[in-house]
């Protein structure tokens, strides 16, 4: 057991193996760069603010294995690995946010010895892991004040402890919202293809004691019907410049239903998820999976033979769907573009 | 191999067992009005027009197998086996209808030996057997005028032939669009929780080499936002009297997605499922099944234990999210209240 879902032990990074649960809790111990990067694809480890965290371990894991004693050689064949990790997923902007955050160590590093800089990279990446759990309660904190006792929440994917280093963004929100007002219940969208929802969220949920309840993807609408439904929390894989955002395929569709219900619409994330270099969300890169995802689910075969399958794993939600960002530097509103601003001065200062 | 869904043959009900598709094509023979039930409710026979054709069946089957010569007690009996079968699933109008269509003819039957009566029973089975495949033809004939070349058409669930007895009502509209235009693509949503589109509606149209392609349920909204889906066709299991419809879980959904995107959204529909005896959607009683259905897929847990779970096998779209409704008689459009009345008096001329 593993008590954060990535840790540094004795030069490894172990994983929770997000593919085996809610059935097997088995940790995924890598000793290269090439393993970190295995496991962000296969989505071992998934969730954009701890692929963040993984691609800076996967540098640690790098510096301590270039083994030559010449500095440039060094840096280059550690810029290699970056440039492999970067290529590991393309939407969540957290893993390049982190890659930068490591590589500005190498950059500035001109009196440091190899040894030096080694450890100074590993300092960095466990920082950046730190750094994450404190945003997540900060984030939780500032989400407080949106939610009220009887709140009926729906969640998307699963923006929780596993898709962080610990406690989660959106379910760091739930978590503290159920701590403060206990009298709340959750509905999960199962969150299709690969059911972060049903084998991850709701296994989180569970396993602290609140009140959830898994549904298919397609009833969530039904539930706003009925109004069973008053709040809707997901967490993103990036923002735009313009609060446009790139989440969980199936984020957009909850957006446009909770609009139509009159239903807020709240996105929790660390600030390293926002892109200030894009200025919108049809710039933001959608990842299109393989159809097996789809065709098969847990190795059963589900459809017949050679159907044709579309499979992106995001999709994109206007900055108008989205009622406010949940950020550990508190909470932004519309209009975006203005207040996502504010926030770039808080950052660096 | 049957080349219907359903079939009469040596006094027995064939069934393709929908359950299996598209891995194994298996027919279910039942001898009894209680392995037909059985069949109704595992949803080895599962779609609207079908099971009314079923419980028709099953009540020719229940003729054959009362062997008393007592006819009141044959009456009583057969009475007793209605009631049965008018329990075996609760949202579907066509299962009512039809076993009232059977019920007319013992009500009117004064002058009628058993055997007779019998013989009455199958027939009138036989014949709303026929009437369905014909019945779909006309409303593909007449849903062809509302599409056009180049459309791309997003479905939902299994409104086929396998939902029919032959040829389908959203799908026969599909195929007679495709017959006549060529150039249509189609998106399957997967439908979940018992994957009616990836297992059934896939199978059916690859089978027709109409092209398609299969779509996790909350991909649509991103298909719709990025302008690649220009209509939507459903079925559905009921028609309140104001043109509220039930279908299958999501829909709902999909109806508010269309709207949003000013998609036109088309429901395709043979007249016995409209209940005049229901003024709007909100009475319509809406199925409840096994949270099995969600925890697992093809046997296969996908979830956490006791994880709670709502899992309603359908909802309700409201009548003004619906573009028109395709019948034999023609194409209805708003106000429903209005359009549906007209069609009672073509009905019954």
């Amino acid at each position: 057991m593993i008590t954060k879902s990535i840790e540094w032990k004795d030069n490894k990074v172990l994983i929770i193996d997000q593919r085996k649960l809610p059935h097997k809790y088995e940790i995924l111990s890598c000793s290269t760069p090439q393993e970190v990067i295995k496991a962000i694809k296969s989505m071992a480890v998934r969730g954009a603010p701890v692929i963040g965290v993984a691609a800076a371990y996967g540098m640690a894991l790098a510096a301590n294995n270039i083994k030559t004693k010449n500095k440039s050689d060094f840096i280059n064949k550690l810029r290699k690995v970056k440039i492999e990790l970067s290529n590991s997923r393309p939407t969540a902007v957290n893993l390049f946010w982190a890659l930068e955050e490591i590589w500005n160590i190498v950059a500035y590093s001109n009196d440091s010895s190899i040894d030096t800089l080694r450890e100074k990279i590993l300092l960095k990446a466990e920082n950046l892991a730190e750094q994450d759990i404190k945003t997540n309660h900060l984030i939780g904190k500032n989400g407080l004040k949106l939610f009220h006792d009887g709140d009926s929440i729906l969640t998307h994917c699963n923006a929780g402890s596993l898709a962080t280093v610990f406690y989660g963004t959106a379910l760091g929100v739930i978590r503290a919202v159920f701590k403060k007002r206990k009298n709340i219940e959750v509905y999960i969208n199962e969150t299709r293809p690969v059911l972060q929802g049903a084998r991850l969220t709701a296994w989180e949920l569970k396993s602290d004691g609140i009140p959830a309840t898994l549904i298919c993807d397609s009833v969530a609408g039904f539930l706003m019907y009925q109004k069973r439904i008053n709040k809707v929390i997901v967490g993103a894989d990036r923002i735009a410049a313009n609060g446009d955002i790139a989440n969980k395929i199936g984020t957009y569709s909850i957006s446009v239903l909770a609009k139509t219900h009159k239903i807020p619409f709240y996105v929790a994330v660390p600030t390293s998820t926002i892109d200030f270099n894009i200025k919108s969300g049809k710039d933001i890169p959608i990842e299109e999976r393989d159809s097996l995802e789809v065709t098969h689910i847990m190795g059963k075969k589900i459809a017949p033979d050679n159907i044709q399958v579309y499979n992106p794993a995001f999709d994109i939600t206007p900055n108008e769907n989205i009622t406010a960002i949940i950020t550990e530097y508190g909470i932004l509103e519309p209009p975006y573009d203005k207040t996502l601003t504010t926030i770039l001065t808080k950052i660096y200062n």
